[in-house]
């Protein structure tokens, strides 16, 4: 405990009624924004950028959609400015002439949406609003350049340098554990007790990365059980009643969960950076674990499967009907699945995969009935996987990985997947 | 007292031994930047920028200026990608086309530095970096190019909104208040006496900006002393000895004194937000407080007046030896000096009037002999200045500033100004 | 925050294995008992007070019984020693002879206790001792002996000066919250939403005082509600879907249930002190509060009145019968019980009135159909009643109170109860 | 960092405005001290207790004196009551004959003290009180039967138990380290320089035994250098300019400085704990280091060694100029007083040896020259000693020590005062 620990608090009790008293000429979400950007803005502080989130705040779904397109028309990058500016600077490589193209090269609401951010708790307010923004992309395509801007703001303001990752646990405070029960996307948590289960016994652990300006919203979490054995269903994991593993008799930390809890935060990815910094963590807490290793879902396995014919002996069937008659071989069509259902660039369909795999970790174990919820079932035939993470090793999978395709499996896993190979074709 | 007070300390108690055993290929400084560009890098999380960081401590400034020669040249932008890319955009507003130039506009070694931050600690280390580069500028004026890009990356780091206002006191951790000692530039902080004087009484006040990524490193700190009337001499606030204003009869705010801490943050301004943040502190704390106004230097007035001759009666003489003659009349001289010398775009030549009248703040009152340390006698033959800090005018007084060059004072100063208004001339 | 903040975790990290090798020469838990009262227990230093402790966990009831028969009879005063040594304080009133009659007439036992609290989180375990201990008291009443001691440490060691007084929420801790719900012993908490709609608005609070040698259990905690007006039942205040009471119209603080966690501190009273230190809390939070109240339970008032026969026009009949035919008259009854029902000592028969009026607080009001909750409904047909906390009246109602047992009430209560007065008498 | 932190700081920010109304109907000390212990003090809460404790912080040592000697006679013991009340119970051990015992054994004063203690921070002020009284029991010896009442008290407040170990660094509160440095009692601090130097390096370490009532106070502090091999002066360890030891070669744990800080607490025994809980938490921390061990003064050689006469050749002279004449003897002489100088109880003369030895240490060695201060050199001709602390001999150390005076030590050490046993002998 030290002096440092109050920063983060001091974030949230700060106040700003400096310039309270500040009222815009006239109170329309436009003017105000342009006296954000004006030398009104520069001293009256952050009053004017309360007064736009609050404006934003209550605006509905169209018009935020007319603030956005505001945004994206009145606030774009000047083209001759950046054309006139590069030349220059392509003629004499000079500090003055390097600084006019990065001022030119960036839009104003860049700028905008800094200055929104001096507000304490804006941070959340931003991310919130990039929500807003992609639930519209696909009626307005066009939003995406701005979306481009706040992406690359997002990116230098949750820099992995910034984030902090807590250990959540029984002795957390409930409003973040009520946050952990709602975020959990993977494997449902049904009730405080299901929660209890997953933090409390001294096997379970969980760890959620944070930023200091939204310290009440966890962006990521993994939950994680400590095993004597490689658990070969969720259930396992997370039945009632079970004995915590004896401390001495734990080898395996399993990654059972991963969630990303922002909408707002998508496509920023902090999914690498916790597993490695949950190993490092758990390594260095317990120097006898032995292996990392995930127990993940197959998320799309039930969808390419329909899409698929499979020849069984003479006959051409769907794949989907000769899993119902074997059920027996959904391992190894998991296997075909993993291994060789592939996108046009060479990567895995699978997305899960591809996460892990780009990771470096490799594919270690595929287990049937390991996720038997409605979901599991739905999805994957409750096929789950297991990503090993051997630190030696995680280079060398990835650098093959993302320039050749190549998947680092468990042999018994490229057998598995031959025994169909041949015989499974695409729907016409 | 909550859970998020522990976030911070995380931050340096992280681990990073995932890929400790990461070795580059060969060890050259270049190679592991490009290594950590690569897809390497993705992958082997922070242990190439590890590499790296230390790898620079250990430069002698010969290394340092050809490593940022190296940044300058071999990662710079790709002028021609940012042409096409630009002229696509021009041509149809799509997303990709944006993209593409977003992408193309930054240098690599914009992400580069991203990619450092990624390390625990490295905020300050880069910041050391920018403080490195500006010692080299003067000798090679490119790499001011570079300097661009810290800046930029700097400024969404020490976004306003990430930083936090901390109370300095008697109380905070004895490594802090050795760093607010040998920061402290206006004051000279003499012992750790001279430091319980200005931090223990109960009318004494100091605060700080840090940042929660190098929650060891104040950024900016300001020291105020609450005071029943105003302070006429700098002395009369650092008096030993002297007994604290009654709590009753504090109706001043008095800020004696500020101190920017890094040298790497040049240029990234936190005293504006510091002033406005400390005063809203304040008035919270103490509705009854009634002025907020500083005591300041007027660093420049002695290099000034070296410059002026003076019209004494018949003759002409040089101001400096009229005010010897003449010492009463140094404050009506600071007063022509503070209002009447301006720089060519109508702004005062002084850099502390800049700043306050710039804030918004108004000129009230010139003291003499209020400053009788050998360097306050030197620089301003012991003038000191109080600045006004008034809500409710700040944004009237700056827009006239800014726009007009009309400086907000006191009527009988701009009267002890025009003394000698017409009697001065710069020097051929 | 401040440094002291680490001061408790420190408690609960300390190690203590010194003397970890320490063996008693046999292991039966007396020998241990002896060990730890001679030399061997002064430099072992908690090493013996942990097997103590780790042995006793371990105990059945039986064997409980017999190890506190043992500290009863073994570690007894030595009453010769005492008779003689006060009979020499008498005679001189010397320190030594002081000392002498001091250190007899405290029995061995005392320090036998005071030695086993010096393992770090032992308090809580002896709290648990004397929990253990009260139960066999019907049993085993020559034990009450062993008890005053007990207690005496305890009144000690719980000094109200030590206690923490903790604002619970819902950022508290989740295993502070579950401790919260299974203690609470007036208004059962039903789930964790129900504790949310407890805890998380704005105009709700709850208080617990702490010990900092077992800081993870609340000693007693009090629930408040902010009302604008006072509320006539607890469903009130309790109810789903309610909506918060605007800040500007909150006028009562109304503690609405006060629950003790430890019996093994029973008869060492905190709620006085939680009561005025909220009040004092919340007054000095919210200066417009302005009345303080309780909404409190009437636990006895039916098993009271089963014992009543009541004059019914010419007829005598069972009260409670009476009740069912005149449902209305139950606030009649209520007051008749609170301010008529008294035991030998002139003190009224209801405990809870006991413990308010004893604190100097009044009767207000009695709300019928106020608890319609099954144990309402059964203990005291729904009533509940409010005590007024009148800080200036505090001292002077207290003292008519215990000296002549006049109960302050409203006037209008004292004329209800009058109306059975003279009906109402003892079953025979 | 958790939830509990924050539990000591309320202790401090907690408000006691319930009854401030309160006023005493005449001003007087002792009418206060007997309101406190009537019913008006049950419900007046500790607003009579804040009025006692103010009213005592202003009297002058003559007021003092009274007040203890109102307190002595007015709230004595009555001792008829305690004779027949003991006689009841050893007529019949009954609880009520016990419970009346135990009432009448205890003081009224007892309670007085008790609630006092129940004022937020009073519990300093009541130490303060004692040190006060301490002051007075020269003059005043009867005064000694109020100090075991308080000091009765004590035992029970500073239980082992609650005492929390905190590390002292320079990241500690500049308000604790001032204390530090007044209250070092052994090697003087000299500046916050000399501070730095103890705390500041990584061979350096420093604990303190702080109560959770009293948070700002340090009870004892020890100071630690650990070292590759063991100094053989403190001059070695203060020096200004050496190299901290490198965290490898670190075997050597040297206690070299402990100070009790609160002479108000003054024979309530802190250091053993605190010597066994530090290296409790040394080796915890440091599973490497092999050996604890102090470098200690030798405050009485100085003393002792001047009411010799030693028999050189056929004289007999007195030692200490023997001494003179033979500085190197010095060791020899030292050995023979930590030895063979015994009290009538077989006891040790030197206070600090019976200290450690009593602990279970043993003496190790004797070092010449090792205290060069003007103390140093006074109070022990430079001498300093070493005590081990082995953890498995300390039991069997401490019995025989304390059973049979037998001083564990190297039996080079034996021998060496073997040297002049015969030769010494007391000055007539």
């Amino acid at each position: 405990m030290n002096f440092f620990s109050g920063l983060l608090n001091s974030l949230f009790e700060r106040t700003s009624n400096l310039l309270e008293g500040y009222q815009a000429s006239d109170d329309k979400l436009t003017s105000l924004c342009e006296a954000l950007l004006s030398t009104k803005g520069e001293v009256s502080g952050i009053a004017i950028s309360e007064q736009i989130l609050n404006h934003y705040r209550r605006l509905d779904r169209e018009d935020k959609r007319a603030f956005f397109i505001y945004l994206l028309t009145e606030m774009d990058i000047d083209v001759t400015a950046i054309s006139s500016s590069i030349e220059r600077y392509q003629r004499s490589k000079e500090t003055t002439n390097y600084r006019a193209f990065i001022n030119a090269a960036q839009p104003r609401r860049r700028n905008f949406f800094r200055r929104l951010n001096e507000v304490p708790g804006a941070t959340f307010e931003l991310v919130s609003m990039r929500r807003d923004l992609l639930s519209l992309l696909a009626e307005n395509p066009e939003l995406g350049v701005l979306d481009i801007d706040l992406r690359e703001l997002f990116i230098s303001w949750f820099n992995r340098g910034f984030l902090v990752l807590r250990p959540i646990d029984w002795t957390s405070p409930a409003h973040i554990l009520e946050k952990i029960i709602s975020y959990e996307a993977v494997h449902e948590i049904s009730s405080w007790d299901d929660l209890r289960r997953r933090l409390a016994p001294p096997d379970r652990r969980c760890f959620a990365f944070f930023h200091p300006s939204m310290p009440e919203e966890p962006l990521i979490f993994v939950e994680v059980a400590l095993c004597a054995e490689l658990p070969s269903s969720v259930q396992d994991i997370l039945s009632d009643g079970r004995e915590p593993t004896p401390e001495k008799e734990i080898e395996y930390a399993v990654f059972y969960s991963i969630s990303n809890c922002q909408q707002g935060l998508a496509g920023i990815s902090f999914g690498h950076s916790l597993i490695k910094t949950v190993v490092a963590e758990l390594s260095q807490e317990r120097p006898k674990l032995k292996h990392f290793i995930t127990l993940s879902p197959v998320p799309n396995f039930a969808r390419w499967l329909a899409r698929q014919n499979i020849q069984d002996g003479p006959d051409m069937q769907p794949a989907e009907a000769f899993l119902t008659a074997h059920p027996e071989e959904v391992r190894a069509l998991g296997a075909c699945y993993l291994l060789q259902a592939k996108r046009e660039n060479d990567m895995p369909v699978d997305p899960v995969a591809r996460f892990h795999l780009g990771n470096g970790a490799s594919l270690y174990q595929i287990h049937e009935g390991a996720d038997l919820s409605p979901r599991g079932q739905k999805q994957s035939y409750g096929l789950m996987v297991n990503y090993l993470y051997e630190r030696e090793k995680l280079i060398e999978n990835h650098e093959k990985f993302v320039k050749d395709g190549d998947i680092k499996a468990q042999p018994k896993l490229h057998e598995l997947a031959r025994k169909y190979k041949d015989k499974l074709s695409e729907k016409s």
